[in-house]
């Protein structure tokens, strides 16, 4: 039970977050947020999708993105590509990585990506190995690991298959994905030992929580003990969960450094200056940021505030 | 990190929950309520608190409280008293069990008591005494244990004076208190066994958080696996924090719940009911439910409406 030294987040903020937030920012903006969040002391930035505009319209402009951001030395710029076309894309971009996103539940798959777990493994194929030749390392998601919006429970066994393939594939790290926000601990201590027992080794492993149900910290805390040590977290807590509108989606990147920060767990982040980067943000949206550790520190400003008046 | 079979929930929002609500209820909505929480399962309920109405008008009502709720076989009614005063009236009110609150800074018992420290104790002994004389158990709360609003850290052994100091006057148990809604678990991880290493069974600690910086699944997680079983939670999250106006309060049992099934921990409360009777008191708040679980639930059940139009 002795927590890592070392912990890695990938921010996925600017892509995770934005795509599921109703509020539509300039590119001026995005550019911006990624840049404090670079500044903030991330290493790893997922920034965009090379997706179909017609898809997901908050992603359009990914190339116009990936332009404008500073490059800051030791930081890697990352998007998401669904196929060879969004790889092609990104390439051009000049990204340092990519991520493709399979999904532990066919009826998930069939919805998201209008093919079957097969089909979807047989385009990453094609797609990681021609990013690999380019050079550019690749990152894998399994959709709903802990849970389907359509399905409900999923099998560990089915967790287990697409991640594997997607390691077999190339992908240097697969992030198993709660993407309805139904995890609990004793799923991750289910999922994740089923995962190291079939030899994958924990440093290929990530997990990627939605704080829907409130259990993503306990989540992230229950997988650090199981020599876990890479998490996907939003500044601010953006984003959402397309199948509970209004609710909590990505865990917040200032919840995950308050607790690994007090675990004495090392990730080089500043919580304060990703506070920056999210509350900057804050006024274009259509919602208060969800953070909780922001509406801590926000409502203990305002009372000083309003004790100083 | 085997997770105990059985877990008690010390469901505190009547009393810690309403307290810190802006909306007053009334006496029939506030017993609604405790039936509803004892239908749920509930086995310890805190219903009220005999503390001058001067202070916390929103108790003014616990002996017309008391007198109303149902008594159902097999649950605690339990009420907090400041002092022997406070006691008569619970005693007078027929109350299962009564609760003294003392705290682990220096600064937030002089702020919270007007009391220091060892005076709260020394006013303790005589409760304690007087209740146990009239066949009364009591239970004790040490505020600050985590963290002060005046003072900032405070010290375990601080934490272990206080608790240990009530447990050797005859409380049966000690709620080991964020007040503040800081703790996280590298806290609880050196609070918890600092308390065993000093003797104290974990049978004779609970663990009271409030989920301002959305830590509290986490810390409990973190107890569970040092062995603490039970827990206080506030019916759907009412409740709040004083010194963050507007953030979350006490840790919501849907939450609790939530997790506490999922890790299969028995604890005979219904999460269903426990939502349905928050859910029905809700619209009598200034706010919506801070529970994320039932924030998830309303989301999920407001799309499926939108979606059958």
């Amino acid at each position: 039970m002795t927590a890592p030294v070392r912990a890695t987040i990938v921010e996925v903020g600017p892509r995770d977050g934005l795509q599921n937030e109703a509020a539509a920012l300039s590119t001026a903006e995005k550019v911006q947020f990624i840049n404090a969040l670079a500044a903030a002391g991330h290493r790893v930035i997922e920034v965009s999708a090379f997706v179909s505009p017609k898809w997901v319209p908050q992603m359009a402009d990914a190339e116009a993105v990936c332009a404008a951001i500073e490059r800051r030395p030791g930081v890697r710029y990352t998007a998401l590509v669904p196929n060879l076309a969004g790889l092609e894309r990104a390439l051009a971009a000049r990204v340092d990585e990519v991520a493709v996103f399979a999904a532990a539940s066919e009826r998930f798959s069939a919805a998201n990506l209008n093919q079957s777990i097969d089909q979807s493994l047989a385009r990453y194929a094609e797609v990681t190995r021609r990013a690999l030749d380019s050079g550019l390392s690749v990152r894998g998601y399994v959709s709903c690991a802990f849970g389907c919006p359509f399905e409900g429970p999923v099998a560990v066994e089915a967790v287990l298959r697409v991640t594997q393939a997607l390691l077999d594939q190339g992908v240097y790290e697969v992030a198993v994905s709660d993407t309805v926000g139904v995890g609990h601990p004793g799923q991750v201590r289910r999922v994740v030992p089923a995962l190291l027992a079939a030899g994958i080794p924990a440093a290929r492993l990530a997990l990627h929580f939605h704080d829907t149900r409130g259990t993503a910290l306990a989540n992230v805390l229950a997988a650090l003990d199981l020599g876990v040590t890479t998490f996907d977290a939003s500044a601010g807590g953006l984003g959402g969960c397309p199948f509970a509108p209004g609710a909590s989606g990505n865990l917040a990147t200032e919840d995950l450094l308050y607790m690994l920060d007090g675990l004495g767990v090392v990730t080089g982040v500043d919580v304060a200056k990703v506070t920056a980067a999210s509350t900057t943000l804050a006024p274009r949206l259509a919602h208060p940021l969800r953070s909780r550790y922001v509406q801590a520190v926000l409502a203990s400003q305002a009372r000083v505030s309003a004790a100083a008046i």
